[in-house]
């Protein structure tokens, strides 16, 4: 049933233990879903109430606790022994009763009350009243910011992970395509993103798609400067841009994509300006190798666009991979100026150079992995400004 | 292009102040989506980093402070005036400089800094970090939990909030017919997934689906008993029982619906079961009406299955309308033991009953209107366990 083998999961839990040690860091406390899987297995959309997993310095077997309810999915997912999976009842729901109080005495019956406990800060699914009540309820205890320790240890991957992520890639490139061939003037948004959905999902034959953490992103006319509006009613209208940004996703494993679609001829100068980008992304990608730093490959695109007059203010891209909602970003190395990062063989990111003006917008991106001597591009998807001539179309619409 | 009148989100607005005053809180730091949506208008998918509103007490516009590269959606989606909308530069994306520092000189420099500041502490986008930064920037300021203050006020819904909850209603219906449709004995849950999918997002010929908060759940055979497991690719098999829950969207609205399939005919225990279930179910929804209390209505459900000799420990449902990702229950009212709130007419509640067994699980659920004298039931689906003999399908699979 596990997507790893016991092995793999140890030697993460390994890298873990070797970070908290270098922190001084004895009890983790992950509340992080894509942390909680990476570590043990976990699978569920249930991080809307709170769950964590304790990992403890000098003990083998990382402690689950989250939702009664939720028990038996922790006994499905995990390679944890059942007494290492510790329900809090359902009393403690959206109630006065504080799930990190029921943690607190946990800890405390276990004797790591009192010890150096690392918090993820920044995780979604850790509120502030959470750490309120956290705080409160381990007053013996020191609190130290763990933010980002486990999301580090995902940052190299293991050939299994990229298999996942390759499966993913296969998927994003069947959504990609149920994009391209539904986008035509007079269809509706939403009727596409229904077809690119059903693609996501169904996956292949040999494999079956996840949900991706973030939804299809199409912004289209006017609107491709606001890259976070979703889909709408609107129908497209003929002479449009819409850029569009999906993932596909096999076992929480992502492979982002974005590709831009002119409906009818692009003007001279949008068409012009998509074959800058991909010479920038082309170049970028040829830039990648291990022992570069992500500032060099940025670095490698700004000096294209800089040829051409042109300056860009947003990351080229980011680490990604394994997660959940919202995002599917890893939080780590970003492809940007002041980014030390080395790459390293297996490290994955999504390079997505955009450039935008007044009235429309350029994105072409690629998933890639970071070879012994290069990269490695996942999905195979033609890089360049797809043009739709859909004369045809309008006239049955 | 705004969902609602200028007329309606200054009702809001009204309405938030008033219970800021009672709190005695002089600045509202919103961060959940949902609130900074009811608000203003805003929406996108853009919560995976630090956004907020700031509504102050004496001033008449809130505040929309986001990401840079947010600015337009929140000019394209608000009814708030250009100078009132301030983005933090992308430096400030996942680096050392955290938003909440961008924040908090915003604050200082419109003299707000020494206030008492209302803070929703269990906003799932309003992190632990985001907190420490926030207190660390602005000495002078008193702190308050106003967690659910919005929510609050989104309990009772205006005539436009309702339309747009039967709309997303009429969509769960085809969601679930396409659930229903296409659940068979050898056919993989992820393909009937992306079926569901493409019904949800496309929505109906007259208005579209939006995204739901949560995805489509559908435990089957033992799995029943874990409620949020997703889906695999996993061929149902026949004489399995499968629980499907899933919501309709429209303009950030849901309309939740759950049913239960049995692949073959069913244990006379299960259809037995069944039958309790929606016993229960339509006695629960006779109770409700203006003036009775949440409480009083699962009593309702807990008399008819008491008379079987049963016990449910979970409740029985909660409020629901606005939201986004990960959640669609609103965190206010509960239909359950302890909870005191007066039903009044326009809230909108989810009702899901549910019994689970060793091996198999029924749930059967409606969300509901309260009117002036009884309930709205929204949805128009068959209300029974739904039995699916699909010896043909499985002969040509």
């Amino acid at each position: 049933m596990l997507p790893f083998s016991y092995e793999e999961y140890q030697h993460r839990l390994e890298q873990t233990k070797k970070k908290m040690l270098e922190k001084g860091i004895e009890v983790l406390l992950i509340t992080n879903p894509a942390n909680m899987n990476y570590l043990s297995g976990y699978n569920g959309w249930s991080f809307y109430v709170d769950q964590l997993l304790v990992v403890i310095i000098d003990e083998e077997q990382p402690i689950w606790i989250g939702r009664h309810m939720d028990a038996n999915g922790a006994r499905a997912t995990t390679w944890l022994f059942d007494d290492h999976i510790i329900p809090y009842p359902e009393s403690y729901v959206h109630s006065d009763k504080h799930p990190m109080e029921f943690v607190a005495n946990i800890l405390h019956e276990i004797g790591q009350s009192n010890r150096r406990i690392g918090l993820e800060m920044e995780s979604y699914y850790f509120s502030a009243l959470a750490y309120e009540k956290l705080k409160q309820s381990l007053p013996n205890a020191v609190f130290m910011d763990a933010s980002l320790l486990v999301n580090y240890v995902r940052l190299i991957k293991s050939d299994q992970e990229i298999e996942y992520i390759r499966r993913a890639a296969k998927i994003v490139e069947k959504g990609m395509d149920a994009a391209v061939q539904n986008i035509a003037a007079g269809i509706r948004e939403c009727d596409v993103v229904g077809e690119i959905y059903k693609n996501l999902v169904s996956g292949t034959p040999e494999f079956g798609g996840d949900y991706p953490s973030i939804v299809p992103m199409l912004p289209s006319g006017e609107n491709t400067s606001t890259p976070h509006l979703t889909w709408t009613d609107r129908q497209y209208k003929y002479g449009e841009m819409v850029i569009i940004e999906l993932a596909g996703c096999h076992q929480r494993y992502h492979s982002p994509l974005a590709r831009t679609v002119s409906i009818g001829q692009p003007s001279e100068e949008a068409y012009n300006v998509s074959q800058i980008v991909v010479e920038g992304l082309n170049t970028a990608l040829e830039a990648v190798k291990p022992g570069v730093t992500c500032e060099e490959v940025e670095l490698a695109w700004d000096n294209v666009i800089k040829k051409y007059g042109i300056e860009k203010e947003s990351r080229l891209g980011y680490s990604m991979g394994l997660n959940y909602p919202p995002d599917w970003g890893e939080h780590t190395a970003s492809i940007r100026r002041g980014d030390l990062t080395v790459l390293e063989p297996n490290m994955t990111f999504h390079m997505i150079p955009g450039l935008w003006f007044d009235d429309y917008g350029i994105e072409i991106s690629e998933s890639f992995r970071v070879t012994e001597n290069g990269c490695e591009v996942l999905a195979d998807y033609r890089r360049e400004l797809i043009i739709k001539e859909d004369l045809d179309l309008t006239i049955i619409s």
